[in-house]
């Protein structure tokens, strides 16, 4: 279907798949229609399988439900959230691209000071595809940006940078709070247009949420694990907290960077604190025993790829958190599982693999 | 002299000192009256004593030339630079305030992006008297800043922050650019207004510019020293970045936080390229073995005090930097030379100390 406001000439439109998780029809689509139809979508619809979820007409995209899942990964899709969009990872994992973008489908379209839509997708592209400075912080922010540079004082060796793995976009509107500060600020919208993007510099974590994301599959993708949430498990929303600590400390181990900042969605509606406070309430304790342990982990130099880099990660917390809850013992096989499942459907031999059998379309 | 301009209760009137290097006449400050002149000046004159530096009418000030200098610091005077605006670092000696803002005398008012004036001072005192965040990195931003907060998966223990010790303010129009970027890029002007402040994360080296800068003399006085440049010195232009590497290395070891972003001032005037061509050179190459240097420093548990940090960090220079040139063999001695100053201007155990005699008004 044509459509005059589509951009003439879409970056990677052939290199990167966008990721929607999602329960209900994509209607949220329409408002991004001159940005994401030149691309493929992957949604991973969530919950009941016997739901049909409509895409509005044009878009060209895959649809996998739990049903998929089950049959693509076998006893392995025990590693995929249920009932939490946490579910999205597992297109991480079909996708043959080289970029993902993840978005949620309560995040519309955004406007900048001059009032102008924000094509989002744009922005990251224009972050992963220039390098990071995790080494050294410049007081310009992203140096490779139009009308930026490196500041006096900014080592000339460190200014080539390092490959971006990861691009994390924020949101105006609606902030991503946790339940007690949803709580404490029901009314706290967030106005302030930042016109920055910078890298996290290394050896520091971040909370990365899974909102507004890119991220370079080919050198980051292993690591984008978006652990165990929802049904049948003890917490969520903590899925794309995880994955941020591990794909951090991975991204510090290889040499990789990550950038935030830039580019805003508009978030439409908070979920509700009271449901969020029982998903986040044990989370929000272990968190203080996760951190300390991911600023501590080291990984050995040994681990040369995200995958032995995962596999290792997984060992060690299922050593040091185990202790904590049995909770992370599961998840500690499940990330072993993730890893399994991310091989056989991506054979590093062969990058243009097909697409699992039963991918509908 | 009342000026209807002026606050009616500026911030720290009585605990922040402005400090201003120059050479010539300080008709900048005109345009800063209505934020500046609440507060008291120390003016350190450069260059030739005999020169005769004019303050606009009303303003409250101290001034210093070197004859001062040297007056009061005897055979010590030989730690601070001459003809180079490193020498302002004597401003923050004989200080008596808790706090110190410093800029130059070819830094302007700017405008936000509404048009309004920008205060300068009274957003450094802000992000003084607010905590910092080096442990953990907040994706909005300055999380004490109104309309801000902690994300989601911020961990709660760490949101108390710790002390702030350095706002590092940026600047509109021409940009903080060492000599082969001007050359390159003689026309780049800063247009861009980002409207943030946040904290430089521990363990990270920035860049720090003496030309808008404000500290808790308090916390990190004795880390503010600009080291030896200009007259009979091989450098220049490294007296802000050295201070910004010393005060990051003791910030971090002893837990105070470093925030960068606004306030921005309006630098009117690009230095000239070539002559500080002349002045980095040698900088240029020698930092290529200092950062390693500061990335790798690690003091001991037993320096508690800024002084103590201080002193343990000129023996790491003189051990390990003297063999990149002979210079950091003599900047390690004058390291120590402008502890001891400092102490005898700033007896701990006596913090209304009288000022040094020969202080001209």
């Amino acid at each position: 279907m044509a459509d005059s406001k589509v951009s003439p000439t879409p970056l990677l439109k052939d290199e990167l798949d966008i990721v929607i998780p999602t329960i209900r029809n994509l209607d949220f689509l329409e408002m991004w229609r001159p940005f994401f139809q030149p691309y493929h979508l992957i949604i991973v619809q969530d919950g009941d399988p016997s739901k049909v979820i409509k895409v509005p007409e044009g878009f060209d995209y895959e649809l996998y439900n739990r049903n998929d899942i089950n049959r693509i990964l076998g006893p392995k899709a025990s590693c995929i959230s249920f009932k939490d969009s946490a579910c999205r990872c597992f297109g991480y994992m079909v996708s043959k691209k080289k970029y993902i973008y993840t978005i949620d489908d309560d995040c519309f379209v955004a406007k900048d000071p001059s009032g102008k839509n924000i094509n989002a997708l744009e922005q990251h592209i224009k972050n992963l595809l220039t390098p990071s400075t995790p080494n050294f912080f410049n007081t310009l922010y992203d140096p490779y940006r139009e009308g930026a540079d490196f500041v006096r004082g900014y080592p000339f060796s460190l200014r080539e940078g390092v490959a971006t793995a990861v691009s994390h976009g924020l949101w105006l509107n609606i902030p991503d709070y946790d339940a007690p500060t949803q709580l404490v600020k029901p009314l706290e919208r967030n106005t302030r247009y930042v016109d920055a993007v910078l890298t996290i510099p290394k050896s520091t974590l971040f909370p990365m949420c899974g909102m507004n994301l890119a991220f370079d599959r080919e050198l980051i993708g292993p690591a984008m694990y978006f652990g165990l949430m929802g049904d049948g498990q003890p917490i969520g929303r903590y899925d794309d907290m995880w994955a941020g600590w591990c794909m951090k400390v991975i991204c510090d181990h290889l040499g990789f960077g990550v950038k935030t900042g830039l580019p805003y969605i508009w978030h439409s509606k908070a979920s509700n604190p009271f449901v969020n406070l029982k998903k986040e309430y044990k989370g929000i304790y272990w968190q203080e025993e996760l951190i300390p342990f991911f600023q501590a982990v080291k990984l050995p130099k040994e681990c040369t790829t995200v995958q032995e880099c995962y596999i290792e990660l997984s060992k060690q917390v299922k050593a040091k958190l185990a202790g904590v809850d049995e909770y992370f013992d599961k998840l500690a096989d499940a990330m072993v599982t993730w890893i399994e499942a991310w091989d056989e459907l991506n054979p590093s031999d062969s990058k243009a693999a097909d697409l699992p059998n039963g991918a509908s379309k």
